[in-house]
Parts: C-alpha cells; sequence; structure tokens
C-alpha cells in the first residue's frame, strides 16, 4: 500500500470516526468552527461508541477492495447498536442524501446527521431499515453470520462480507452459523467474508472469543472450516497496512475458490477465508476518564463522555478527541467530504450504501407459479376421501422449483422436516444442498440443491430472511411447535418489514412464508414436548399491517392459501396445516372462493333451511377442528334432525378482528350474518381457545361464543384421544351445542347421554387397543 | 478389562437393546417364549430405534465406572427421542420398579414395560419427567449440554455425563454451550463429559459433524477448549474395550483436574476431556428391509421394521433381530435379568436411575432470604420521590448471595445485562463466574462466582434449568423483548414441571423466576428492536398450574414480589420491572398487603367518598402504566373534582382470570366489588392491551373494559414519547374517561381541548429539545 493510498483510507476512516461521533454528542457547531460548548451537546447522549472504531475500519477497508477490484459487494453489520457508523459512511459515500435529500452531504446536511441521531422524530441507534445499505437490524444480537449467507445464496457474483462482534459471537444462533459454509455453494452461491472483530468487551463483561489463547483460537476458526487471516493492533498506520493485506488475500483466495469450483470443476469443500480482527474498544476515542481507562474497556461501550453538558474537564475532552480526527482536514468550509477521504469510496451502485441487495425489492421478479389445476385433488364430493395435505402441497412446490431452476431464486428451508412434513416430491425439481462429505447411501444431496436442511430453526429462518431480503423468494416448513424456537427471530423481522414499509425508498420484498406441520394434533410419535399451536398467537400480537395467519382445512385449500402468499409481498404468512390424511373438502374452485372469503358458511354441511336463523353456529378453524365439527354437524343431523345448524369455517382468523383492528377484519354487519348476533357459537379452533375470545371479544354475539381449543393436555397417544383430552372432539361438540340450545328438553338429555357414551367406549377401547374407536377412525361424512 | 467384564457388559448391553427393541414392538411374548405372531405386536408402531443403541452402550459403560469407581453422577440424554433405551436401563437396575411398583422386574412387569411405552394412558416416546434419573426432556433439540452444566454447578462431587447427538449438534444453543466450560469451576462444581454421538444421521438428513475430516472435527473440539477421546467402530467388542478404555481416561483426567485445582490450587484453565463414539445408526437392528440398507442410515431413524403385523417376512426378521440378543441368556424363566446382567450395574443411590440429583426436589433448601426491611425503601406518602426499583432489589440478591456463600444453591444468570438491570450490588457478595483469561482492568470476574453472565439467553435459560432442577435456586434477569428467544426453552420447561407436579415421587423443585427489566417503555438507547412486551402473553397461554407473572408498580412491590417467588415452588415466576427512577408508591408493608391481593384499590389515589359506587375506574398494572394512570387521576382531581374516580392496581394479572381458569383467579363477586360490573373501567397496561381482554373476557363490566397499551409503536424517543406513541399516555387515559363518563357535557369537551393541548406541547418541545416536557418530567403526586 502507498503512502498515499494509506493517508486516504486514514482520511475516510477518520471522517467516519468524526461523524459517528459527532451523531452521538453534536446538536450544533458540527465542524468545531467555533469553541464547543455545552449548548451544542445534545441533551440526552444516546448511541454506542464502543463498536463504531471497528465498523468504520471495516468500512473503509471494503470501500477500498471494492473501489480497486470493482466489487459486487454488501455488508451484514453484526455490531448494529454501532449505527452511526454505517450512516457516517453512507453520508460520506453520498448515498444518504440520495436517500434522504433534506440531509445533504454539506455542512448543513452534517449538522442534520448529527441532530437527528437518536432524537424524537429522527433514526433510531442502531443500523435499522432506515439505514442505506443495510439488511440486517443490529438490535437483537445473533442473526448476522445466518443473514449473511441467505444473501449470498444463488448471488454468485455478490460478496457478503459479515462484521461479527464477540458479544454476539456468544450466542447460539451464532455459534451455530460458523457451520453455514457447508452449504454455500461456491458455484452458484457469492462468497461470505466473516470479518470476526475481538473488541475484548460486551456491555459489562469481557467475551469469551478475546479471552481464549489464539492457538485454541485458531483452531476453532479452522473446526468452523474456515483459514482465518489476523489483524491485530491499537497503531492506526500498521493495523491499515495489515487489514489492507487480509482483505486482498481473503479476496485473492475468493476468486481463486469461484475460480476453481466454476472453471475447473474443483469439487473438494473450500476452506473459505475469514478476518480476525483485534483492536480496541472504542478505539481513538477517550484513553481515560477522570483518571479511570476507558477506551479498550467495557466502559467505552456506549458514550465514554457521559457528562459533557454538566462538566466542563469533559466538554473539553471531547473537544480535544473530535480534533484529534483533524476535521478540516476531511471537510471543506462548506462541510464537504475533501477530495482525499473520498478517494478509495466507490461509485454508484458499487456503494456499500447503494447496494440494491440491500434494497432487495428493486431485484425482485414475481416467482412462476405454476396452475394450480395440475395439482389440486379430485373432489367429487365433501368428506368422502382423504389426502396427505402437505403431500399435495409438495407437487406444487416441486412446480415452483421447476420451474425457477435457471433463475435461482426460490429455496424451501426446513430443519431436517422436510420428508417428515412430506414435501419431498421437491426432490424430483432439486436437490438438498450439502457440501460435506456425501456417501453412497445418502439420496438427494447436491451440491446446488435449493432445499436447506439443517437442524437449526435459527439458521433456516436467518437464511430465508437473509434470502428475501436480498430480492428472493421462499418458503419455511417447520413442525408447529418449534417454530417457537425463532419467535424473536421473527419479532424481528416483521419490525423490520413494518418500519421498512413505511419508508418510500424501500421496495416491497417477497413475504416470509412459514408452513406449520406436524402439529399440535398429530404428533403421535412425539408427544407432549412437539405440541404447542402457540406460534400464531405469538405473530397475531404484532403489527396487523405485516401479520397474516391462515388454517387451510384440506389439500386444495392448502394450494389456494400457498399460492397466495408465495405472491404477496412484505407480509410475515403462517399457515397451519397437516401432513396426515385429512378430508377433502372442497373442490379447487371452491377452496379458492372459500380463501378469498378467508370466513365461509357451508351450506351442504349445515341444516338450515333459509326460513330462519340457526339454531346454533358450529364454527372452526384447522384441519383436525374442522373434521370434529364437520362429524358433530354429522351427529347432530342424526340425532336432532330438526335442529338448525349452521356450520362456518375460518381460513383466516385476523378476519375475526374489527375492521379497525386489522386491514381482514371483517365489518360488524358482515360477521354479524355469518356468526349471528345471538345464536350460540361453538367455536372449535386449532390453537389455544382464548386466541378466538381475544379477536372477538368487540362482536356483539360475543357473549355467546363458547370456543374448544387445545389446553395443554399432551402426550404421546392415537389422533383421537388427543382431540378428546383436550375437550375438542366431535361429541364434546354436540354436547356444547345441545347444552346451549334451549328448548331441547328431554331430548338433550338423551344425546347427551349418547354422546358421554361414546367418550366411554372411546376411552375402553383406547386404552385396550392402542387404536381409535372404530366409529371415529371409520367415519366419513359421505357415508350420511 | 477381563473377558468377563467385556463379557457382562455386553449381556448388560443387548438387554438393553433387547427390552428397547421390545417396548417399541411387543404387546405381548416379552420373553419370546413361543413364536411370534402379528397378535403379539402393537398396532401402532411408534420409538425411535436409531439413537437408542448408542444410549444404551453409554448407559452401559456409566455403568461399570459409577460402580468400580463409587462415583456419583447423572446423565443427561441430549437424543431423548431414545426413551426406550433410558426406560430399559432403569428397568434393569431396579429403579424403574421402585418408582413405579406395578412394572416389576420380571416377566409381568417386562410385559406391561412393553406395553404401556407409546400407548394411550402410558408412557411418552421420549426420555421426559416420568423417566427415572432424567432431567432432561429429549423432545427439542439443543439443551442437553447448557442443562448438563447447570446441574454440574456448585455439585463438586457430581459427574454430569451428557450424550450430544450430532442432529442436536447443529442447533444454535448446542454449539453456544460448548464454552460453558469457561464458566465451569474445577473447585467449587461439578464435572461434565460429553459423549458427542456421531451415528452420521438425523431424520432424513446426513449430520454434519460426521461429515467433516476428523482432523477438522478435532480442531472444533480442540478449538472449545476440549480434549476428545475417540471411539469408533461397529463390532461390539472393540467397541466396548475402546469406550471402557476412554471412560477410563476421561474420569482419570477428571480426577486429576479436580485434584489439582482443589488440593494444589491450579489457576489454568482446564482442557476438560469429551468422547466422541461414532457408531452406526440403529445399531444391532435390521442391517437391510426389502434389500434397502437400513442400519447405519437415516432410514433407522424410527421404527426400522414397519409392517410386521402385516408383512410375514418382516415379523420373521424382527424376531431374529430380537433373538439375535439371546434373550434367554439375559433373562431368567420368570423374566429376571440374570446376575451377568446386572454385574456392572451400580446400587442404591448410585444408579442413574435413582440419584436424588435427578429428583432435585428430594435435596432441595429452603432458601435464606433475609428479612425486606433491610432493603426496603422510606415511603413518607406515595408519590414523592423515586428510586430505581431493580438497584433496590440488587441489595436483596446481595442478602441472598451473602446467606448462601457457603451453602452455594443460589445463583443468578444474565445475558450480559446484570449490571445494565441495576443488580450490581450483586457483587458486593459474590463474582461472575469466570474461568478465561482475565485483565487488570476487569472487575467483579472470579473463578468461584455464582453470578453468571454470557451473551446467550439460551445458555443462561438451560443452566438455570439444571441448575433447579438438580434442587438449587436461581432467578434470571433478562432485557424484557429478548425473553422472547427462549420461548421454546421455557415452553419445555413449564410443560416439565406440569407433568412432573402430576408425579407424586417427584420432589417440588424451586421455581424459575424471571426478572424482565430494560423493558419495553425504556429503551430509549435501543429503540424497536429492544421494545416487545409479549413473553408475558406467551407464558400465559401454558399451563395455569404452573405460570405465574407479576408487575410490581415499584421498588417495595418489587422486594415483596421476589421474596415471594424465591420462596415458591415449581412454578415458573414472570417478574416484569423496570431499572429507571419509578415513583415509590407503597411502604413495605403496604407492598406486602397488596402484592398478596394482587389487585387492590388504592384508596388514597381516587376520589370516591364511599357513598355511591365511582363515576369510572383507573385501572393500572405495569409500573410505568401506573405513574400514567396515576397522573390521570391527579389531572381529574385537578380538573372534574367532583367526579369519583377509582384507582385499582394490579400486581397479579392472573386474578382477573376466572377461578376455574387459573388457580389465582378472583371469583366474580371479587372482581366486580373491584372494578364495578357496569362503570367505565380505563385500564393502562404494561403490554399488548388484548391481553387484559383475553383475561376478562368472562367479567360482567367487560363491555366496559378500555385497554390501553403498547401497540408496536416504537423507536429510539424519550420516555413520556414513548407513552404517547402508543395512546397510553396522561393526557389520553384522561380523554378516555371523560369520553365515557356520561353527563359532563361542555366540561368533558373542555378537558378534552386541555388534554388534546398539552399532547402538542409534549410534541413541540420533544421534537424541539430532545426532552421530556418540564410539566411530565417534574411531576410528581406529592406537589397536588
Amino acid at each position: 500500500m502507498t503512502p498515499t493510498e494509506l493517508a486516504e483510507l486514514d482520511a475516510q476512516w477518520r471522517a467516519a470516526n468524526y461523524l459517528t461521533a459527532g451523531q452521538i454528542y453534536l446538536r450544533g457547531n458540527p465542524l468545531l468552527t467555533e469553541p464547543l460548548r455545552p449548548e451544542h451537546i445534545k441533551p440526552r447522549l444516546l448511541g454506542h461508541w464502543g463498536t463504531s472504531p471497528g465498523l468504520t475500519l471495516v468500512h473503509t477497508h471494503l470501500n477500498r477492495v471494492i473501489k480497486a477490484r470493482d466489487l459486487d459487494a454488501v455488508c451484514v453489520w453484526g455490531p448494529g447498536h454501532g449505527g452511526p457508523a454505517v450512516l457516517a459512511h453512507s453520508w460520506l459515500d453520498g448515498s444518504y442524501s440520495e436517500t434522504y435529500p433534506d440531509v445533504s452531504r454539506d455542512a448543513a446536511g452534517m449538522a442534520e446527521l448529527f441532530r437527528q441521531f437518536s432524537f424524537p422524530g429522527g433514526v433510531p441507534s442502531h443500523v435499522a431499515p432506515e439505514t442505506p445499505g443495510s439488511l440486517h437490524e443490529g438490535g437483537e444480537l445473533g442473526y448476522a453470520l445466518t443473514h449473511a449467507y441467505g444473501a449470498a445464496f444463488d448471488n454468485p457474483e455478490l460478496v457478503v462480507a459479515c462484521v461479527i462482534g464477540d458479544g454476539e459471537a456468544e450466542t447460539g444462533p451464532l455459534a451455530a452459523s460458523w457451520h453455514a459454509n457447508k452449504f454455500l455453494d461456491p458455484v452458484h452461491d457469492g462468497a461470505v467474508l466473516p470479518v470476526l472483530h475481538l473488541n475484548g468487551y460486551k456491555i459489562a463483561n469481557p467475551a469469551l472469543l478475546a479471552r481464549i489463547p489464539e492457538a485454541e483460537l485458531d483452531a476453532l476458526l479452522r473446526g468452523y472450516g474456515h483459514e482465518p487471516l489476523y489483524v491485530t493492533g491499537d497503531e492506526p498506520g500498521p493495523v491499515h497496512h495489515a487489514m489492507a493485506a487480509a482483505m486482498d488475500r481473503a479476496l485473492d483466495r475468493i476468486a481463486a475458490i469461484q475460480r476453481r469450483a466454476r472453471a475447473d470443476g474443483g469439487a473438494d469443500r473450500p476452506r473459505w477465508p475469514m478476518i480476525v480482527l483485534r483492536t480496541p474498544k472504542g478505539w481513538t476515542g477517550p484513553h481515560d476518564v477522570d483518571g479511570v481507562p476507558v477506551e479498550g474497556t467495557w466502559r467505552a461501550h456506549q458514550v465514554p463522555l457521559p457528562a459533557v453538558r454538566e462538566n466542563p474537564a469533559h466538554l473539553r475532552q471531547l473537544e480535544s478527541w473530535l480534533h484529534s480526527y483533524r476535521p478540516r482536514e476531511l471537510f471543506d468550509e462548506g462541510g464537504r467530504p475533501r477530495p482525499e477521504v473520498l478517494a478509495r469510496v466507490p461509485e454508484g451502485v458499487r456503494r456499500l450504501g447503494a447496494s440494491p441487495h440491500a434494497n432487495g425489492g428493486l431485484l425482485l421478479r414475481d416467482l412462476p407459479i405454476p396452475p394450480l389445476e395440475a395439482y389440486a385433488v379430485d373432489v367429487e364430493a365433501p368428506g368422502r376421501r382423504t389426502h396427505e395435505p402437505t403431500r399435495v402441497l409438495g407437487g406444487l412446490l416441486e412446480g415452483v422449483m421447476a420451474a425457477t431452476a435457471a433463475r435461482r431464486d426460490f429455496r424451501v428451508v426446513g430443519p431436517d422436516e422436510t420428508a417428515s412434513n412430506r414435501l419431498q416430491a421437491l426432490y424430483g425439481a432439486t436437490a438438498k444442498a450439502w457440501q460435506a462429505e456425501m456417501l453412497p447411501t445418502d439420496e438427494h444431496l447436491a451440491r446446488d440443491g435449493r432445499v436447506m436442511e439443517v437442524l437449526s430453526e435459527h439458521l433456516c429462518q436467518g437464511w430465508l430472511e437473509g434470502y428475501l431480503l436480498t430480492g428472493r423468494h421462499g418458503l419455511f416448513a417447520s413442525y408447529e411447535a418449534f417454530a417457537h424456537i425463532v419467535d424473536s427471530m421473527v419479532n424481528q423481522h416483521i419490525k423490520w418489514l413494518r418500519t421498512a414499509r413505511r419508508l418510500p425508498w424501500r421496495r416491497p420484498v417477497a413475504s416470509l412464508n412459514y408452513l406449520l406441520s406436524s402439529h399440535v394434533w398429530r404428533q403421535d410419535h412425539n408427544g407432549f414436548s412437539h405440541q404447542d399451536p402457540g406460534f400464531v398467537d405469538h405473530v397475531l400480537n404484532k403489527s396487523p399491517e405485516v401479520v397474516r395467519v391462515y388454517l387451510p382445512p384440506d389439500a386444495n385449500t392448502l394450494l389456494s392459501v400457498t399460492d397466495h402468499v408465495l405472491r404477496s409481498r412484505d407480509y410475515v404468512n403462517v399457515i397451519v396445516a397437516g401432513k396426515q390424511p385429512t378430508f377433502d373438502w372442497l373442490t379447487l374452485e371452491e377452496a379458492r372462493a372459500h380463501c378469498a372469503r378467508g370466513v365461509g358458511v357451508w351450506e351442504w354441511a349445515g341444516t338450515e333451511d333459509g326460513s330462519r336463523e340457526p339454531d346454533a353456529v358450529l364454527a372452526c378453524a384447522g384441519d383436525v377442528p374442522t373434521q370434529e365439527a364437520l362429524a358433530a354437524a354429522w351427529l347432530l343431523r342424526r340425532h336432532l334432525p330438526d335442529l338448525a345448524v349452521r356450520v362456518v369455517n375460518v381460513v383466516d382468523p385476523a378476519r375475526l378482528l374489527p375492521r379497525d383492528a386489522h386491514p381482514h377484519g371483517m365489518p360488524d354487519a358482515e360477521y354479524d350474518a355469518v356468526f349471528t348476533r345471538d345464536r350460540p357459537v361453538i367455536f372449535a379452533y386449532h390453537g389455544y381457545p382464548w386466541l378466538i375470545h381475544r379477536l372477538t371479544y368487540r362482536r356483539a354475539g360475543h357473549e355467546h361464543l363458547h370456543v374448544r381449543g387445545y389446553q395443554e393436555e399432551g402426550t404421546t397417544t392415537t389422533p383421537f384421544d388427543m382431540v378428546v383430552r383436550n375437550d375438542l372432539d366431535r361429541f364434546r361438540l354436540v354436547m356444547d351445542v345441545v347444552d346451549r340450545v334451549p328448548g331441547l328438553g328431554g331430548r338433550a338429555v338423551a344425546v347427551r347421554q349418547a354422546m358421554a357414551d361414546a367418550r366411554t367406549r372411546h376411552h375402553a377401547w383406547t386404552r385396550r387397543h392402542g387404536t381409535d374407536l372404530p366409529e371415529v377412525a371409520d367415519w366419513t361424512w359421505g357415508e350420511g
């Protein structure tokens, strides 16, 4: 590196550090054109200085190699608490002012950049959707590296740098993410360049990876399959030299790996390079404050000089700290960065702040979904035959995979459950991605597969998020109960989408689609630990503008719903659908109409004659509850043929919400027309029953609503025993109806007794034979 | 190892394998005394054979060393899907029959052992609370190793073996858990012996760690800080020899490490041994079925011969498989294990199935909690002064730490947030556990510390679960939003407790206590990503017999609640309490009475004269909502002095539930007496508002209830701006009251306008100054 290049890099780095500190501290006097006074200081000092100089160093050196090599690159900023560092660089490279014209690249804009940071009505303190060039919110730690891999898949020309803080490195999801290199195809995917930043401390504690011997760390990183390159120091000059050399070596190595795999067809799994950067926390900030060491310690984590408005000595120390960057050398009188500062900054879409990959909607193409007719099941009459809904869906997904074989912009992720969830038709069109050793007994593994299976819901979720935010499509298929493993990740993704939707410059991205199968009612093998339907509740707590939930009751409705969610944008869609044989209720045409409405009366199932309000409404949502509700309707037909029963099926529970609470909410008049205002409604619901109450409490008929659902009574048992244990079975539903319809008199008593007898028969049969009662197991609607 | 010893170990292993296969397949003919017929086979074949022979091998060899060395040991069975393997050993060693006398150690008992497995009304398919000797449910993978460390902390004489499946090893929590060895004190803690079992496959895919070169795996494990010992093979004899040697070497090494640290005061961080066991999946089961390889492939995962009832060839294959274990050599005519089988099985509490550490309530002692008076804050009048509640609590926790200094049965865990959550008084009595390198700038680190800080909520949760289930006490302090990271773990722990409570032989253990601080309303630094109050909703979905939630509004109520939860048993308690200055409302005596009731009218805050029902009820739950509700009451007093307002504070939201829905639920009469049946209730709630509706929808007054809470409107802003953005502020609450009290006429309009003006003033002031409106920031109740 020439002295000029070093000087230019250092100028850029100093400029970014100056702008970072300025954002944390200054509300006026941005260029220090006058002595610093208390009124120039923000009243509340918020932000994280400690990690920022490391981020600016990485950003500066990424800029260098991007420009020198004309790289297509993005960066995932794991230590996203250091928001001002990334904002500083975006302002420097001009992308900030292009995105937000009111923050111009001059003195006035610099003042606004400083003022707005962590200020009411301004911008948040972390790297966030508001940050140009970001595809990762750095607030909740753990997901940087899995996001980086998601961005790199099927982006063969892209380099995804990823800064990993030594705090984040302690988290489970990050620890698992290192092994994602066994899923990265050097031919069809881009490269991930991890930069592990060891600044030694977290909030208040040393960081583990910074406190093990370097030989142990080296073994660990090689054990992860990487070739580590070390950059260590606290003197800027030597660190710049070492960092430039490490970047060059890493990118040379990446280029060689890709060249070999792509041209020469090398089949060995490559050892990808990575960089270990060891620099002080709060580097170049106050060395000590009031006699206590700050730089290089945990005390530099947030605001290293906290009392600058009240303490003149601190104010002077801040001033001299800011002057240490020599702002006059960096910015001209108008506040514009001087040419030296920008000499090593790339231009146009090569700038990290302007990459279209970080605003993936710009690159998104509509998914080519084949017509559903080719996959739908024939239904000559409802409830006669069964199909496994997810197996039917597998056909459609195979069709999507086939249609994207050349485009490579669709992936299915899952924690080793794709076949268990019966989606294995997918393997007709693609394989499972795998770069590690393969054996002759293996099936459906290939380097270029687009089904991603790893026993980590965190990796699945992170990969898919990174893939979607860079403008592609996908589906996450999981066991229902274990979706909770990523509760906190989906929170963050929903927050991202909620914020991004309000930013006009962020283009819509494909929705994050969950298929939750192997659900609570059919965990015959695994029992209580695998029985939890609460992910829907979790998701429905979040922003209604983003979240959508679907409970298709059969194969054709599952096809229709999936077709819809795969075409949607900027949502988190949760589909709950079983894999076990389920009655076919609707033809494809009926399914489409029903799913479009979200809630519908199934006239063929009820016993209304249209002359009056029904005596009772049997409502249901979810495949197993629908089966039980329909069986209850069938029993009522036989036991009480003159009772007018209406059967309502709910695919989209958000329809139950008031219109002002969710975009899908039904007007009251429509709700009343379906559910009545005063008739008993027995609602068989897939999950926790109170969710239905929480959705409907403002409806007129709410006091007549009685919900059955999962009550945490689970174990390894038969399918029908599960619904009996939770009082969701057909016999209980019939009892619920007769208990609530007035005027049945002795007939109610008789029906109630017949139902209780059936439950007794069930109990005795199941305990004796270990199977379900034949009258239940063999029941079909069609018999009637 | 002598030929006799080998023969005895092999007999034990074969017996366990026979019993494992028997549980999966047989409902009759347990000793194969007659030819196997279809009616001897269970109608539904459930269970996981694949992992089981590995578990039985480890169990057999643990038995050997336990007996030979008189070890105090437990084992965490990570591949807990292999439930029948552990049940088999418990039946062999007699602990099963002691726990469940109806399953005797003879032919009749063996028949029952087989029949009940995965059978309706029987026992679940996984290692579960029902399994003697278990402290870990193996259904949801990821937590085995962190549980093992939790069990080992402060158990210096205990060896905790931990089997880690190669599937589980891919999860994030497990990947992070390897570094837990940097927190294990060789002086005060016991040893953890990880056994990484590479059988090569998960459900349907190869496992990562089984498919990287052994040199890379070795580097990885050494990078984790372990000394790996390898046992590889598919011939029983050599594997027995190798496993016995590895066990001996590992235990010798553990003994040497402990001796050196305890006697010689060695200060280096030890490299603990571990075992890598590489044997075929489904080992000793059917080699191939219908010409397709099964043993050693993923096809052995569950039931390797699925069609034995229908397919005579499969039935014969099963029979010959079962005979391959030579059951007549293993069991006498009465079905009792022969002496050779039991020769290497330990006795009494040394048996893994009988260890009191795996039924920790047997060892639990009451926690010595000092009197709260020493820590309570003086409150001469409500709402005059402020304290930081969690800082006050820190004093009490320091007292508990000091009182347990010798006993060492209390730990506080947290993800690098103990000081951030202002509990640092703890460091007056103990330090943070740390075995890695220490530097002079570090503070409060020590090898024997009992505050556990690592940036992994998963590790914190797992450590605490393991610690509690082995009979000790603790508290998990976390940022509120990030408790969702362990949603799925707490699910599993609640399920464990719910099941364990119903087992008479399981003694009550200390509750798992969460302190959620740095909550949604005070994330001034970190903004939207850190704002989520939904953990309470998540927990309240689970078994009411286990879950408890508390929202203490001030310092003294926090002390009282914490004192209560630390004394409780078999619950998951969630306390939400802020760390920022909060008004002191109640004296300690008042706080105790209020917390005991859970819901109370604060007469001093209202304007009722007792002559009539109030005009409106202002209810509140949570510290910030309480402040806003009290400020609203104060404003109403001034603007509408003749309005009769009742102020109700809720500490325990489960009190709002009907009595039949939760043990804490209030009778309707009591609820009505507090909230009225027909007056408007404006409820200021800490979290998502619909939770309050979901708790109260069955109450008479529900239609008059109006709840304000968090609506996902978050960012980096001032504290008061956060409540305004979510319509939880005092001015909005006043408007809500005047909008709902009839007959106020023009006064309502005037008050409404005054409140709207105040919100406008807030908006302008905050956007300009970046701080809260002085009339809000300086407000105290005491001024009135």
